[in-house]
This record gives structure tokens, C-alpha cells and sequence, in this order.
């Protein structure tokens, strides 16, 4: 029989509970979630995270808190990249302070692909011109190799805070451009917090959780320097992941993930193509229903699709069998389709902005 | 009987065989050494070098070159800092492009004693006046911390050009400051060269030889990076010892050294203990002569003192026993007495220029 169940509901959950135990995160408050009436809150997108308590507290009550997140420059955004942005959008509609990095630097030091600095200032301006289309403006966005001096001083400053043996311990053996990338990231969510820029504030990042040790060892440095900074507060996403069974999004397989410069086509290929939950005959799809926590498609629905009762209505309908797979992907390649149709429109629109920012 | 000895002889530099075999290092050429016309050279202090031809050269025929010197903002100049300004003050008026970096940041990041950034950069002024008084200009110096982006971003480059084995090679197991001070060392030699600052031209920088494998690692970096740099040229001193027997100058124990700052009492306190190669009685010295190699007040003498045929005077007297220890070290009390009020004087007149280069 076809069982009904929650479109956002605690199962996807239920999976996470080890690294509650295991690494101190905690559930993000079901009561915080309602308040912020966001998507992501809401459908428990973002389930874990440490000390947010401090940032809703100056969201409630009107206070100054920083807005810090950072994409390396190393490929087209997609729509896990997308997620970022859109959180960081929600944040600054709160009033935050905002810094959102565009790592150049951090990916030159840290992907072999990314060659020269200059390639990676070439990725940049496509990438921020994505990010003013999805909503930020430019005094938002900072370049990582255009910074003052200040920043870099402060990532220099952090590197005397970490001993090789806790590098050792979060990261194992690395290259020293990878120490240099997590020495950046690190400046990227503290600088925030130096008089010579927003000032002692909390702050708050949203990351995967498999960046969980980056996060506990930023905020070991952060009490570690000498600048009394409010340790800086962390929200978790649940993965998201790629468009093929077991897969994960990734630039370097495209058919992985839709990139917000895919053409009308290449969305429909690509939804089509997609792992979904449906069941191997109509017979059977009718009688037992789809399962929809293994859904690739419905999955893209739930972390981008805005119209909540519409979304759970699909939920609905394919979990006991009165939608097909095929229906989904039509609503999805819809959606996607014209959502990118107007995304890209924007872009090009934002294109003298982003250049302007990298190369000015 | 006493035997007389070069002034500034092969002796010492037999010692130093082991590092032209062992390190591929050249002896410094003589002919290159007499042309050049400057204590270091013509009494073999300076001893080796790598492709310092390419900077002789751009002297001879006029063309621009980087002179490349810099110094941990740790402590208190002493005369062995005075040797590597005194080189570079040779260079800035043989017509090099200059670069004399105070190094606040590295200071901070590699060592224990430097606390806070601030701590180093209120250093960073005593030794930037010191710098002034001993003939830079101001123009010619500049602070780590306050260098412009390009700077940095060139640092994290250069992060990506060594691999965490080659650096464990060079340096062993080392905490991810003195990794963060390295790179920094590694940028301030190689940025001058970039089109944002002097452009590619050929670049000298004196060191010590137990820098050579920072020196190697430098060399190969450049190769390394996508700027078509020329490989820097490593010019090597001997080691100046401290004042007693078997000692390194060295801040943390201020008897070892004569500080650009002490006073004369201080001065003649510090000559009259220093270890000398007098021999235990009168009449064993006139009879055998003074060891002119192991006295560490001619050594003082041979670094600093500007008149050549003086001090061959003072080393043969020495050396046959007409001089005795007493006596040179009156000269060099004198000497030295005398070289620091003037210089005291000049240090305290450069202030406020030193306070502007720090903290304007």
C-alpha cells in the first residue's frame, strides 16, 4: 500500500542523527525554523547548526549581525550554488551586514584545474554576475584578491593560531595551497569582525555538513585571537544531491547538476535523464506509489521550487501513485526552464556590473 | 714564533669548503669582488653567491636591478642587522630598484615571543628609524603589513608552488606560521618582479648560508609561477658571531651582540668581555701573537670598521704580538662609541618618518 508522508517531514532527518552525536551540531529549533518563513527553514533544509541563537536573537530584535558566505571561483554556479546565494539573499532581506566572497585566490591555491590567478578572476565575473541576478548588489560582493591589506594581514595572523598538528588532524597531509585556501576561508568569516571593517559582531555562515571541522576550527581561532571576536555562529544544509543515482552535483560532470547557464534543452535532457523514485511499471507505480526520499527530481522541487502548498500537493500525489515521474519532470523542466530563462536575462544584464568588480 | 696572516685571508673561507660542495654554491669571484669596491667584498665577507654575475652586470652596464632585503620586526637592530642593511645601502647606491621590507607580519605569525600584530609593528618603527639613520630612504623601505593586495595575492600563489613534502624537506615539521612567514619571505623576494610593482628585471638579496635552502626553495618558486620570473641572485655572508666564545648574536641574550641602541657605557662593557684571541700572559703574546681568527672583537672590527689599511694595521699588530687585546678592544670601543652616538642621533631625527611609514 501507498504510505503517505510528510513532503518535508522528519525521515530525510532521521538519517543526521549520527552527526548530532558525533560532532556536537545541534538540531536546528523547529521553533526558530517557523519564525524565519523561509523555504529552507521550513522544509528542514537547514537542520543543524551552532550557537544561531545569537543571530536570530539580532534578527528579533533588530541588531547588527554579519552575513558571510564564499563560493570558490572555479566553475560555473549550479543550483547547489544557488542554495548559497539564496540563503545569503534571506539573510541580507534580515538586515545583515554583508560579505559575500567570490575566492578567486582560494581556488587558484586550491584546485589543480584552476591554473593562473587570472583564470580564476575570468570564473569570477561570470559567478558574480549570477550572484547579482539571484538578488545581491554590489557593495555585497567582495572579490578575495582585491581585499585591503587588512584581510590578508588577518589570514596571516590566523595561520600562527593553528598548530601543524591540528591542521594535520582536520585535513590530513595537504599541499600548502590547500593550508593557504583554509587559511583565506578562515579570514573570510572573521575579517568581518575587525573594527577596520563591520566591527564585534555574531555572524552567521551556511555550509555543508560535511564542512563541520572547518567550522569548529574557525571558531577555535576566532577565540584564539587576540581581538575578543563573538565566536561565529553556523547553520547546516542538509545535502543536496546530484541529478543521477549516488551522484554528486559537480562541475566536472555535468549531467550531475543543472548550471545556471544551461539552455532550455539541456535542462529538459537533463531533468529527463534524472534518477527518480518512480516505480519499474504504471501498475505498480498506481499501487504501491513513488518514493519520493530517493526522488532526484523532487528533491531539486524541494530545495528551489518557491510555492510550498503546491510542493507538498506533488509530494502528495506521487507518494501514492496519482503522479508519475514523467508528470514531475514536466513541472520540473517548467519551472527550471523558466526560472533560468529569466535568471540568465538578469545575468547578462549584470555582466558590466561583475567586470567592474573584478577588474576595476 | 707569531705567523702572519691576511687581514681577511682564505682562512676563514677554508672552513667553508663543505657548503660549495654540499650545496652547489659558488665561491664569490674575486675579480667581480675587487670591482666592487665595498669592505664586504674585498675582505671576503661576503663569500659565495648564486648567479650574482646577472646583477653585476646590470651595475656595469647601467641596467635595473632588484635589491631585495628584509628583516623580522622581532627586536632591537644589532650589528648583524647593520651588515645586511649596510649591503643593501650598497646596492640602493650602485642604482638598484629597492626593496626594504620590515617584516611585522612574518615576525608575528613565526614567532612566540611577538604576541599581537601591533606588538611587532611598534618594533617596526625602532628599526625603521634605525634603516633611515643608516642611509635608506623612505622610499626604499616598506612595511609587510601595508603592502597592497598584489602583494598578498602573490604569497598565496606561491603557496601553491611548494608541495607539503618539499617544505617538510627544507624546514622538518613546522607549525603553519612559520609556513605563513615563509611564504611571505618567498613573496617579498620574487613581487618586485611582477608588472604591478618594479617588473621583471634580475634581483639580489644577501643572506646568510644557513638560508640557502630557503634561498633554493625561492629560486625554484619563481621558475614555478606563470610570470616568466627571472630566478633571483643569492649573494651569502659569513657568519658575524656573537661577542662570546661559541655565541650567535642573538636579541634574546643582549650580551652577545651590540645593540644599535646601547648606550656607551654599555658599548665598553660588552667590548671589554668579549672573547678575544689574546693569550694568557704578556709574554705569551708578544712571544706567539694575538689568534687573530677566533677574536671576536677583530671580527666586530672586520665587519664594520670602514678604513681597509687601519685595520690591516690592527691585524698584523695583532698577529705578531705588538697589539694586545686591551688595545683593540680600545679601538673598537672607541670605534664604536663614537659610530652610535652619530647614529643614535640620525635614528631619533628619522622617527617621525619611521612613525608615518608604520602607522600612516
Amino acid at each position: 500500500m501507498a504510505k503517505r508522508i510528510d513532503a518535508w517531514g522528519s525521515e530525510a532527518i532521521t538519517n543526521y542523527e549520527h552527526v548530532f552525536k558525533e560532532f556536537g551540531l545541534k538540531k536546528f529549533p523547529e521553533a526558530i525554523a517557523k519564525e524565519l518563513k523561509h523555504r529552507f527553514f521550513e522544509r528542514g533544509i537547514v537542520i543543524a547548526h551552532r550557537d544561531f541563537e545569537k543571530v536570530s536573537n539580532c534578527i528579533k530584535t533588530k541588531k547588527p549581525f554579519i552575513n558571510m558566505t564564499g563560493i570558490a571561483a572555479s566553475g560555473t554556479y549550479h543550483l547547489g550554488h544557488k542554495v548559497d546565494i539564496d540563503l545569503f539573499k534571506f539573510f541580507k532581506d534580515n538586515g545583515a551586514k554583508n560579505l559575500f566572497a567570490v575566492c578567486d585566490l582560494d581556488a587558484y591555491c586550491s584546485r589543480e584545474k584552476v591554473q593562473t590567478l587570472d583564470a580564476a578572476k575570468k570564473i569570477a565575473v561570470s559567478n558574480i554576475a549570477d550572484a547579482l541576478a539571484l538578488g545581491l548588489e554590489e557593495q555585497d560582493i567582495y572579490l578575495q584578491s582585491k581585499k585591503p591589506a587588512r584581510y590578508y594581514t588577518l589570514a596571516f595572523e590566523v595561520s600562527k593560531k593553528i598548530t601543524s598538528a591540528t591542521n594535520k588532524a582536520i585535513y590530513g597531509e595537504i599541499d600548502l595551497g590547500k593550508v593557504g585556501a583554509n587559511i583565506l576561508q578562515y579570514a573570510d568569516i572573521l575579517h568581518g569582525q575587525l573594527p577596520e571593517f563591520y566591527g564585534k559582531m555574531p555572524s552567521v555562515t551556511g555550509i555543508g555538513l560535511d564542512q563541520d571541522p572547518h567550522a569548529r576550527a574557525t571558531r577555535d581561532i576566532a577565540k584564539r585571537l587576540p581581538y575578543s571576536l563573538e565566536t561565529p555562529s553556523f547553520i547546516y544544509f542538509k545535502h543536496e544531491s546530484g541529478l543521477m543515482e549516488g551522484s554528486k552535483m559537480s562541475s566536472s560532470n555535468p549531467d550531475t547538476a543543472i548550471f545556471l547557464n544551461d539552455s532550455p534543452k539541456e535542462v529538459e535532457r537533463k531533468i529527463k535523464k534524472a534518477f527518480t523514485g518512480g516505480r519499474n511499471t504504471l501498475e505498480e507505480h498506481r499501487k504501491l506509489g513513488g518514493v519520493l526520499k530517493v526522488d532526484k527530481v523532487y528533491e531539486m522541487l524541494l530545495f528551489h521550487y518557491p510555492n510550498s502548498k503546491e510542493l507538498a500537493k506533488i509530494a502528495d500525489e506521487f507518494s501514492i501513485g496519482k503522479m508519475l515521474s514523467r508528470e514531475m519532470k514536466e513541472i520540473a523542466i517548467e519551472f527550471f526552464q523558466g526560472f533560468l530563462k529569466e535568471h540568465q536575462r538578469k545575468a547578462k544584464e549584470a555582466m558590466p556590473i561583475a567586470q567592474k568588480i573584478v577588474f576595476s
